[in-house]
C-alpha cells in the first residue's frame, strides 16, 4: 500500500523500518529497526537503530530517545549528533534482550546517556 | 520481538496493526491497519482504521485524525466518539485508493469530519 510520496513528510507505520541513520558526520551508520510509540500520547518516544546490516537480524539493537534524532529532508534519513565510536559505547541489546520497556531505570540511563529531557517529564 | 510489556503504555510500531477500535457506545467496530507518522515531528497523524476484518484485506480503509482516538487502558484499544453507522458514512477508501498523502484537500475534510483541529495548524 504506498498511499505516501515518497518525498512526503509523512510516513506509513509499516515504513519506517529501514530510513536510514547518519552520525554528525554525514555517514550514514545503520537504519531503524523499530520505533516505540506511546499509545495514549501519538508520540514516538523511541527510535530502535540497528548499526549495520539491513533490519537487524543478529545485530545489536540501539534504542534511541526520539528527541536526540533530527529529520533531514535532504538526507532522507535521521541524524544523532554522535559519532559511530560514540553510538557504539552507547547502550546496545541483543534483539531478545531489549530492555521490557518501560524500565524506568534502563530509561532514565538511555536520556542520560544521548543528553535529552526524558520523555516523562514534559 | 516481545521488548515491551503487554499492559505497557508503549508499544512497538510493527505491533499496532490490529489495536482494537471502539465506538462511543463502547462495541469493537474495527482495527487499526496502520498508522501515518510525521517523520519530523514524530507524532502519530493519522490511524487508518479497518472496521470489521483482521488486518482490512479487502476491506475500505478508513483514515482517522489522531487526535479523533483516545487510548483507554481498560479497554485495551482506541475509543472514537462516534458510532459506527458515523464512521461507516466517513470518509473511507479501497486500500489502493488512500488520499495521496500529504493532500490538503482530503486531509481538511477528513478534520472537518471529525470535527478536529487540523494537525498542521499547531
Amino acid at each position: 500500500m504506498d498511499f505516501i510520496r515518497e518525498a512526503s513528510p509523512l510516513i506509513a507505520g509499516r515504513k519506517i523500518a529501514g530510513t536510514a541513520v547518519y552520525d554528525a558526520g554525514g555517514d550514514e551508520i545503520g537504519v531503524i529497526y523499530d520505533v516505540v510509540i506511546d499509545k495514549r500520547t501519538g508520540k514516538l518516544i523511541y527510535a530502535v537503530v540497528s548499526l549495520g546490516g539491513f533490519l537487524g537480524i543478529g545485530k545489536r539493537l540501539y534504542p534511541l530517545p526520539w528527541s536526540a534524532l533530527t529529520y533531514g529532508s535532504a538526507l532522507g534519513g535521521y541524524e544523532v549528533h554522535l559519532s559511530k565510536a560514540e553510538l557504539e559505547e552507547a547502550p546496545g541489546f541483543a534483539p531478545e534482550q531489549l530492555p521490557d520497556f518501560p524500565d524506568s531505570d534502563e530509561e532514565a540511563k538511555l536520556h542520560r546517556y544521548y543528553h535529552v529531557e526524558p520523555y516523562w517529564t514534559h
